[in-house]
């Protein structure tokens, strides 16, 4: 193991007492200009790096920030990602990823991982799976803060921040309509999910406002691209088929296209089509894809500034918990 | 904070002593079956959790692998997280995921973290701007074993697993030429990165093989999807433009065919274009993209692999560095 240097080895070096050498390495204003000058030119010159371990030991925090997520890959997240590592590291946090992979049995390996690397807060979207929430609570009990973020839980005591899904949903159904469109689909998400509710509901209630009743067998559960070019396959081929479709994300949207081109159909003259979520993929997609912004860099850096908040004021308030909500925006493209 | 469950809460309730509880929880075989049922039982109702800090301590293990990656979003490196964690979680540890985002001083950081939080061992593909790998060495020095992927240095002690980026530009490039091209311009990687050239030699040495010259004017730097379709743009409007493209990745490759469609050029009829990744994009691009895949679940996996196994034999063998290479595959699609 190579000598690591010291605040020592400095010292000797220009004849100083090693608290003046710590001070003029911290900038202390009763150390000279010169003297915080040639410190900190030998501490590079010799490849002096404070001891961390040592400093969070002291401090009793590691400057780390936990985030739990279900899939890296997914560009809402990695935007949310993004976006909680631009307040991060703005803050000195380093931010530790752990992925769910949308699976029970990992999340809760996750949360073990997180309370044994002592991180000073914890920012959470939990897995598809995830119905018992008690691993959470376990944080909570060892009084680690919590911010929830896009999948969000009524019942911890947690800060969360969403997205307007309702108002996002109801945006693009309303759009469609407004372009012609009466028989509209809607490709779902799981209906235990919020997002998966709130968009359903967004969905019911534009169509509500134009009087178009609302038809269960036009409503499928559809938000991987498989799934989402099988079943939209299907449902074009029926005698009535759908005019428009409103996809839960981009992905089952560019599937909706892809088939629609399979049947001969085009987009958007003969099919309309807008997804939710803004991703890389709608911007490059042929046509270009009409969707829901859901700006999830801005996302991530309110949820990372609500935890930041929580964990400087930790032992000083009583906790109530802070709803935070980001609107959507409607992005028009050429896919309707 | 709520109380937490022990071992001596289970044995008190059984009246068994706390180390037959603690061997029936660990199926140790002197317990008789009947007795390890009714511990594990209990424990279960009780929501009895070991306490892996204690027992991290006591083994000096953190069973945690650090992460260190340029970006999450860019669809080859999550699909090697996606590798590494499969292999990591099988065998018990998590996977905590740094991203540098391209930033040297952020990777800086991110090696300071894992030494922080006594990682077991760590995964590295370094940033575009790193030349300078002393913060590498530091961990090297602390005994950590490192293995590097994708992004790879030669000059410490550590070992490397890569993709076969020589052999699968060769192979774009070869086939580019069999599909008739005669003017073939290679959208490139920087030449700091290995990446960068080993692809370029790759196409340099297809060209060779069929007696084209090697023209410096049809090599730019393009590896970006904004800094592609500008390149296209310029270079598809010049007198004699290129009837073929290999891109060093499949954004930059998407680009192109956008550029190509906005001159009213037709792909594959006018232009022919091979990426290098097998992205999800590449597979729902307009028309479907040939691209190089480069496996990156199986590179992240060999990694992890090599990476578990340096950690067990950590102090049993004198070192000397392994490099793996995982071969690429050609995927003809449409554009070509």
């Amino acid at each position: 193991m190579r000598k690591q240097i010291t605040i020592k080895d400095i010292a000797q070096k220009l004849g100083l007492s090693t608290s003046t050498v710590s001070r003029a390495l911290k900038d202390h204003p009763d150390i000279s200009p010169k003297t915080r000058t040639a410190v900190k030119e030998l501490a590079t010159l010799l490849g002096y790096r404070p001891n961390r371990i040592a400093l969070n030991l002291r401090s009793n925090s590691t400057k780390t920030i936990g985030l739990i997520i279900p899939e890296i890959e997914h560009y809402f997240f990695s935007s949310i990602i993004n976006g909680i590592e631009e307040i991060a590291y703005k803050n000195d946090y380093s931010v530790m990823v752990f992925q769910s992979n949308e699976s029970y049995k990992r999340e809760v390996l996750n949360t073990q991982a997180v309370l044994t690397n002592r991180v000073d807060g914890v920012l959470v979207s939990f897995s598809k799976e995830t119905t018992d929430f008690s691993h959470f609570q376990q944080l909570i009990d060892n009084e680690i803060p919590i911010v929830f973020f896009d999948r969000v839980v009524d019942s911890l005591a947690a800060d969360q921040v969403v997205a307007d899904d309702y108002q996002g949903s109801f945006m693009a159904v309303n759009h469609l309509i407004e372009r012609g469109c009466k028989r509209i689909a809607h490709f779902a998400a799981p209906q235990n999910l919020q997002i998966g509710k709130s968009r359903l509901a967004g969905y019911h209630d534009a169509l509500l406002k134009f009087n178009i009743p609302f038809d269960h067998q036009l409503v499928l559960l559809a938000d991987t691209f498989e799934v989402a070019r099988r079943a939209a396959h299907d449902i074009l081929r029926q005698p009535d088929p759908p005019d428009g479709f409103f996809a839960v994300n981009d992905l089952s949207a560019i599937a909706i296209i892809k088939a629609a081109r399979d049947l001969g159909k085009k987009v958007p003259e003969d099919v309309k089509v807008v997804g939710f979520e803004n991703s890389r993929t709608a911007a490059i997609s042929e046509p270009e894809l009409t969707t829901i912004d859901q700006f999830g860099f801005e996302l991530g850096r309110e949820a990372c500034l609500l935890l930041l908040k929580r964990m400087k004021n930790k032992n000083t308030e009583a906790f109530s918990p802070t709803r935070k909500v980001i609107k959507t925006k409607l992005i028009v493209r050429h896919s309707t």
